[in-house]
């Protein structure tokens, strides 16, 4: 790519020409810094070069960002000529030697310049950092999408399990790693340094992900409160004010929240091995805690019911169901224990319908469902105004749904769900969904 | 590969029959467990199936280790086809998402089974185990290359000097660490425990590259002697009884000795690393210390004198040459100082000629001197009777050398190096080299 | 002490009979393991019984405490009969025999009762809290004044210098010590998690003193801005929002806080080894930093300022002077430039005059001034405005005045102020406290 | 004491009368030292005049130590004016104030010398070591005895159980502290490096009480062998080349060795809070392991029988047992197998009399019992050739015996021995005591 054209694509920006030129300049310097990495000089000086282009790269203004992407995309791709002698000569001979030889033909030179930049202090979270950067570009500029399969190859390979290690969050745990929970939690949100306390006592744990090159940043973490029971609703567990309980008197350890905190290794998947190995854990360390549950959003119930109208009101009596339903529409409405009531029958029949009903893939439509079907789960019990907040009363009415793990029979039902898409649940759930008006209708047809 | 197959090549080795078969179907269950391990179940089961894995694999009996080898080679290949379909779509069109397309028909099914057995506790140190194994039989069975090529690359891609930690070495260090610094020392050997004490004294150093996944196991170490000025001579620093010195008098640090610990890991290079990161760490730690040099064997000059006979008898007084040298036969040689004295003059220019000639391929034929070479040190002082120990005195005649690291100067000797052959050297040596009688006759023709 | 006088007691304090009755028999029963552990039996499992003495002394109520107390002093102090035995024995023959034989007959009981619940997990922490109740009721219970004697003198021992560590507080330090930080900061209020966390950034520094028995509990801690030149201001210093300097680029340390946390180890001193060891260390770590001075407040001008109107009335023009004064009684009168500048002159001269002119005694009034000329400072520039805070007008008119700490000088300062009551201040200081009215007036009598 | 004085004790130790002059100078400078500690100036720069007194003190030559100590045995003791004083005050008001002051009339200013130099760095370790030499020479230098009960009195307080930790020690504990236990060990010689690697194997396990000052040096530490059943010979035990059992399949922890390290804590005892403590420890990680007992050796029995020899020569057929005893004189005498045999009976029964019968103080003779009896352990087998080490012949025969430690009943045991000197021992020792033809007559008479 010539300067020329960076410059015009700055201008589509509505950048100043100089301003554009010297983002261009600035791009194009970084950029050669990248190739004397990958030269004879960044064999013997790579620490100190590293670290050179390292801080290069982060001072780029973000309109040289973009620009240096591209370079990326282009300057460091394999050469298509190169890549078709070496399958031409596996084809012929498909030796280790020439297998071998196409896979380094195949590589991009991208991959050893990552693997370079990694030698400088703060490497591995500056190329999260990029690779975050290069995923929310990705849709307007495709062909960044090769850089991001360096990075994604890359990390995928360093963030292996094997290097990774379980540690707990309590209030011992230094301030720094603590304010990024804070920041991080994506489930029910922690307001606050007392907020967070309350979830750190002894009738809580935290548990989360650590790589040795990241030691102050959680990759994902965990969230358990001890309970008598499988909770059923979520704000006494968010209670910053709610009393300690005795941990030694649990006996069920509720999952109510989890959250993967690094977009730049979004696709490198941690959360089913942390769920099982904390389950393990608990299960050592607290042996009356028999049970693990979690406690979750469904979220993709709202949106499915609105999107379920037309078939609704196709069946017999459909009209006074919408009718009915037309109540989830004033706010509060849960707060009428009356008009509640009658509403729950229904309601829990079409979100037990909407949780084990498969879509057209073959798998359930709610995006938590899959994820801990996935995972070998079974759906339990699904609870009634399990989560009054507004984002639990306008996602999912607010229902939620206890996911459990039995780790002796997790193995059996992830490969049931993978292979025949078969769906643990409880009979309870079961005998809602079939009660469903638009299960029998379906059955019916 | 069948089993016969298996069979017959036990057999080949002079096993029984029924323990051939039996081993057979050992390597066999493994790899079936590999196979699941890739499988669904592996997904969620990993570590469980990983940790089965490990386990199954390290009770193989010797004789099943080979066939388990020929299935990893056999079984987990990429298949032909795939990876020609792949090719041809990259050939016709080498968008970023073809070139995905082939870089994952061309890598083995092999390399996410080493990934996944990586969950499993123990499985860094176990691959690195295997990958040793594998290249230890290589040679006799060729179709292992794949097998350490996917090795190799993922180790390199793991063993990335960010992830590596230096730590110094010394009395404080856990006993189960210290006792691999005595079974690994490949330079000059540590005779027990005594003798290691005195290596991490006040006025030694020792530093070791660690990796988080191995955190009892050094991947490379370094000895250092804190001294005033170059040593000229290995035994007074080895001397478990010599007095320790006040480490704040000294100007110099003498790299004596630098081991590679894991075979496994072969190929992918610290040395360079270690080498000028100890130094940084000791030119801040200890600022009255500016000179770093190694004193270093030089093991190839022995045979290569012995090779050179032909050349030097061809040479004006060359017969009186061999004469003179054929007393480095007589062990104890050099005991007899007027008869050392009169051989040194001729030894110290073969030996100044040996190392600075380059060979047909265009470097010096000595390994540790195109091993500094390569890292951008600097030729010094060649040293007379400098390691009197048999070895030393089998493979150089007792010469040894001093390879200097100047940091301001690493980089481009470096370079020069690499791209020119051009070798940095003393004015001292390059002067003996040159006065050497085989140089002369070089010069001459 | 019968147990009848522990209900008038407790009646005195308007209790109910019955609450009493039951008090008085759980501190009796508190007793009785106390005399348990230092028995027979408590020699063989001192740890269990200490741990039970513990417990059961941290369960008692109210008003069973001071009971406890009240029995502690009576029933384990050495008999007076046993004490003139061993003191005659040591006036007829003084020998080191004898003297030993008296130390142990003035010991009392207590101090290894004290010593063997220390045993208990968490002992070291509950002797504190105990001296500290101890402490707070010595004036309306003068008898426990020898249970303080006795706590004091073991923790005495116990926090020795030599056993404890200066760490350094930042945001890696655990939320469990920082969160008593906010909780403990006497000068200057930590309001909350972002103002503290804006005293830890790189500008700033932190140290405590800890004790290895109370790992999460500061004993001592100090807060320091790095700053160009002697702060002379200290909002600025405590702005959360504050934008971060290069700490690269200070010349100057300094202090603007100190806290004693453990209001049970009163009289053990750490402030002064404290204040001297950070100067070192700082001196070390940051070779630029060559100036180490507190901001420190004036508490006691204020109230003197009010005791002297009387002098200063009998001053020519000393009615004018106080009429300028009291304009100080209006709220907010700094913020009038013009008045607070006419103001400035007189107060300043005043305020020198305090702080250098000795009491009676022969030392200042100004504590804070004592326990740094005590420390070995010198008395530095006098500030303006510098503390405008409601507390910081109220209590010193909004003075404060840098304490300089030059570590070659300390030893001298404080043997001339120990010794001769020399007081150590700058030429300026000297010149504003002889230009003040009532020395001159002073000066002239 | 005047420097004629110190020159004469000098002079009869046969130094030259320069050097002992020198030696005067060198002990009156460190002296002079620790008044200037003392003084004011020490209270402003303790922690660096005690750094400068320590090293004074630790570079006094031999000769100048003992003169060192006799100053610091006469210059700060308490003066005899004071004391009486401040006793006759006590004695007509024996208020808390009065016996504060007394107390603090009593101690010598030495203690507080001794809590200033305890802020050096290194300091609590110089004072363990001054101890140890004050101990060695008290009996020659009676003065010391008061530095000594000074030191003793100090040490005893700050090495609290509670401040001490217990720490597992196995083959990832330091080199540095490993080496120690090779240096210490009491009771069966660790022969280098190896011995030691295999005593600290999976089968073994090896606890010592570490203070927070001292963090490399064990205080005390014990050893111990993982069995099925209660080991009967101490050989097995120690063989480094012994196969590995596996830890999970042991019922028995048997300690066979507990060393106390340092000499200058003698007194301070920590032996009965090590056994039990880890005893407590190897219960709750061993759920299987429920004996504890020792294999302890019974050193004073071999002279104890010596002295026995009237007692037996004068019973029934006594003459004959002489006889048969005499062959214990010829060295191997147990490698005869039936000449053992022969001797078994008469050798056990009189050992069980020895171990079980009280001396005229009430207590048995042997001191290892009296130690295991006061902290409550029960006396259980006696074993036959048990330790056929040299030592283990001279001293005992080879006989060993196992104390047991029941957890459930160490406090009555420890209570009835202290009170009424109750062994707690097993019915077949007693049998065996019983049957000691010493016993009968005994009895008989």
């Amino acid at each position: 790519m010539e300067p020329a054209s960076f410059i015009k694509r700055i201008l589509g920006e509505f950048v100043h020409p100089s301003e554009a030129a010297k983002a261009a300049r600035r791009a194009r310097q970084a950029i050669d810094l990248c190739h004397a990495l990958l030269s004879e000089r960044g064999e013997v000086s790579g620490a100190a070069l590293a670290r050179e282009v390292l801080s290069e790269y982060l001072q780029l203004p973000e309109a040289a960002r973009a620009l240096f992407f591209d370079l990326l995309a282009s300057d460091f791709s394999p050469r298509p000529e190169g890549v078709a002698a070496a399958a031409d000569g596996y084809r012929s001979d498909p030796s280790p030697e020439n297998l071998i030889r196409l896979q380094r033909a195949v590589e991009p030179a991208r991959q050893e310049l990552f693997r370079r930049l990694n030698m400088a202090p703060g490497g591995t979270a500056a190329l999260i950092a990029m690779r975050q950067q290069v995923l929310a570009g990705e849709k307007t500029s495709p062909s960044w999408r090769s850089v991001d399969a360096d990075l994604a190859h890359l990390l995928g390979s360093w963030f292996n399990r094997g290097f990774l290690t379980l540690q707990r969050i309590d209030w011992h745990t230094p301030a720094i790693v603590l304010e990024k929970l804070i920041a991080y939690e994506a489930v029910h949100q922690i307001r606050g340094w007392g907020d967070l306390r309350r979830r750190l006592e002894d009738d809580r744990r935290c548990f989360a992900f650590f790589h040795p090159a990241l030691p102050d940043e959680p990759l994902i973490f965990i969230e358990i409160a001890l309970t008598r029971g499988m909770s059923a609703t979520v704000q006494p567990l968010l209670d910053p004010d709610a009393p300690v309980e005795d941990p030694a008197r649990a006996d069920t350890a509720t999952f109510y929240s989890i959250t993967n905190c690094q977009q730049g290794l979004r696709g490198i998947s941690f959360g089913n091995l942390l769920i099982k190995q904390v389950a393990d854990e608990l299960g050592r360390r607290l042996p009356r805690v028999h049970a693990f549950a979690t406690l979750s959003p469904i979220p993709g119930f709202g949106s499915w019911l609105r999107s379920a109208r037309g078939d609704i009101e196709r069946l017999e009596g459909g009209r006074a169901m919408l009718d009915e339903l037309s109540r989830l529409e004033a706010a509060g409405w849960h707060r009428d224990a009356r008009g509640a009531r009658a509403l729950q029958p229904l309601l829990m029949q079409l979100c037990a319908h909407y949780l084990l009903h498969p879509t057209r893939e073959g798998e359930p439509a709610d995006p938590v469902a899959r994820f801990h079907l996935h995972n070998g789960a079974r759906m339990g019990r699904l609870n009634w105004l399990a989560d009054v907040s507004d984002q639990g009363m306008r996602r999912s009415a607010g229902l939620m749904v206890n996911y459990v793990y039995d780790l002796d029979e997790v193995e059996k039902n992830h490969e049931a769900y993978v292979k025949d898409r078969h769906i643990a649940a409880s009979h309870e759930l079961r005998a809602l969904a079939r009660s469903c008006p638009l299960a029998r209708k379906a059955a019916g047809t």
